[in-house]
């Protein structure tokens, strides 16, 4: 199986290292050999229809490599053999550019993509997926939703008979984060968010979290993946977490409930909520957590790691497996 | 597809229930019908090529049934058509019977299996899915361990890339329920049984569950069926919570933890342990909890319903509707 890998930070660095580490055994179990074909910066890409070393690629500067060429993106995946693209860009909630480009181009050269990157998927969901299904190609996102949570490939393969009433939960780990801090340690926001900048959880950028646009853009992803709905970013109603004090926390818990920033499909809804102690989704520090309310199996709720570049590569390779058995088949 | 029911309990009349009410959703989503050509039960079994009407057999005492025969299950299977057999008989963790001799002359016969029967798992694993791989057929039980917790193809068809290092949890309801309500209304293990006996979530070989022995099955189907161990019943070390007080809880509730009753994979244990109070598997009342500990996704917790006719079906239906999409290929 081919694979072209498109974006080199963190999430394309841990894909490649966690595939070197695992070649032997996913080989072993699914019969599935792969080789990356073609990493792609900004700037350029790394070709090479035999198979690039890894170990090379995550060691040397790019430009140094001696399979670099100046070709752009787009003009690699067109000669490209690979058979999945995997597009790990970072998002931009305006435009959905440059992973838009990527994931249409890839699509229309026949390979599948598998993405980390919501934007393109919050903005123009729909589009994406009909371009798809017009190339017999496949899309797959687990990782844009809950980074290791394996969320939705558990509903298409373990919850297969249940209509699915409502998705909602934990959906960033660095609110939860901080407002587990503040709750436990009676701090305010800006000192529960020092600590969150200090340790490398909040990043520069993390109005973006708190202000509650990325749990609205996993929203989007969720009504339309799981819900069938065709919704974008700017029909959810977004509230963040500025206005949560840590007095507000200390009479939540009074009454024995703790505040959440929660994400809610059916509502279309981000906002701060109470979550009573002793519910499923009731959980501190940066874990993320997610409800689905279905009409058979009731309740079920999945727990774990909301981001990270190794945890998030699972979820990743998860889609990547599936579309190497089809294709393979 | 055509299958064969076996066994008419509550699972039994929840599987044909929840098939009754889902054959347009199934047929309309994955292109999939359904009927059921057998359906057996001690004395004897209602038998027509045609498919029986679910409706009549759910309504009907069995031996009135237009299509009954006094046929015993092990016959009827020997010249049935049905492509999946269900056993859904009680389980005997003696011998293993009717469900083994059950499973095993289904296999004998081409047909892939699902079963929520513990015994034959518990006691003879490997010499059934041996004799599945022999046949080239398959043993589905995602509805033996956590009702309608997903684990098992959870396991299989999201966390692929994984190394699974332990699993333990919250395996058994009626304990959680018991040992919850000590917790939250400081009453002793007799009180809150007695309201469990009432409220008909302990039954009566409620010994069974808070002696451990529940959880221990389930330990040793997960054990072999994740773990790739190869162990039987009597190798995994049981201690119920008999033991445990209103005292004891109290106390532990003092230093920040709950006890619960925890089947450990890995140590192959049951016993009652701390739980920290923020733990994933801090759950309270009938629910299970399970942790799955990974080395690339790090820790996945997964809550839900663990018990339950309806929700039971939800895992049986997920192996059926699996079965029948690889067959159908």
């Amino acid at each position: 199986m081919k694979l072209a890998v498109i974006g080199l930070g963190n999430i394309g660095r841990g894909f490649m290292s966690v595939l070197r580490e695992k070649q032997g055994f996913l080989a072993k179990k699914y019969n599935l050999g792969f080789s990356v074909v073609a990493v792609c910066e900004k700037d350029g890409c790394i070709v090479s229809d035999k198979g690039i070393d890894l170990k090379s690629v995550l060691k040397v500067p790019m430009k140094k490599h001696p399979s670099w060429t100046g070709r752009k993106t787009l003009d690699v995946l067109s000669s490209s053999a690979a058979d999945i693209a995997l597009e790990f860009t970072p998002g931009n909630m305006k435009t959905g550019e440059p992973g838009f480009s990527h994931i249409m181009k890839a699509l229309g050269c026949g390979m599948d993509v598998v993405t980390s990157n919501k934007a393109p998927l919050a903005l123009a969901f729909r589009e994406i997926m009909d371009y798809a299904k017009r190339k017999d190609s496949e899309v797959r996102y687990e990782a844009t939703v809950g980074g290791a949570i394996p969320l939705i490939n558990l509903y298409r393969s373990t919850l297969q008979a249940n209509e699915i009433r409502n998705i909602y939960g934990i959906l960033n780990g660095t609110t939860n984060f901080i407002l587990s801090k503040m709750s436990e340690e009676s701090v305010s926001f800006d000192t529960a968010l020092r600590e969150a900048l200090e340790l490398g959880i909040a990043e520069s950028n993390y109005r973006y979290d708190v202000d509650g646009v990325d749990t609205a853009v996993k929203v989007v992803i969720l009504a339309n993946a799981i819900m069938g709905k065709d919704i974008s970013f700017s029909d959810v109603a977004v509230t963040g977490m500025r206005e949560v004090t840590a007095e507000t926390i200390e009479l939540a818990k009074k009454h024995g409930s703790e505040i959440k920033l929660v994400g809610d499909v059916s509502q279309l809804e981000v906002s701060p909520r109470l979550i009573p102690q002793w519910h499923p989704l009731n959980i501190s520090g940066v874990l993320n957590a997610v409800m689905l309310e279905t009409d058979v199996a009731g309740d079920i709720t999945l727990t774990g790691v909301g981001a990270g570049p190794r945890e998030t590569v699972s979820s990743i390779l998860s889609d990547v497996i599936e579309l190497g058995l089809k294709r393979q088949a």
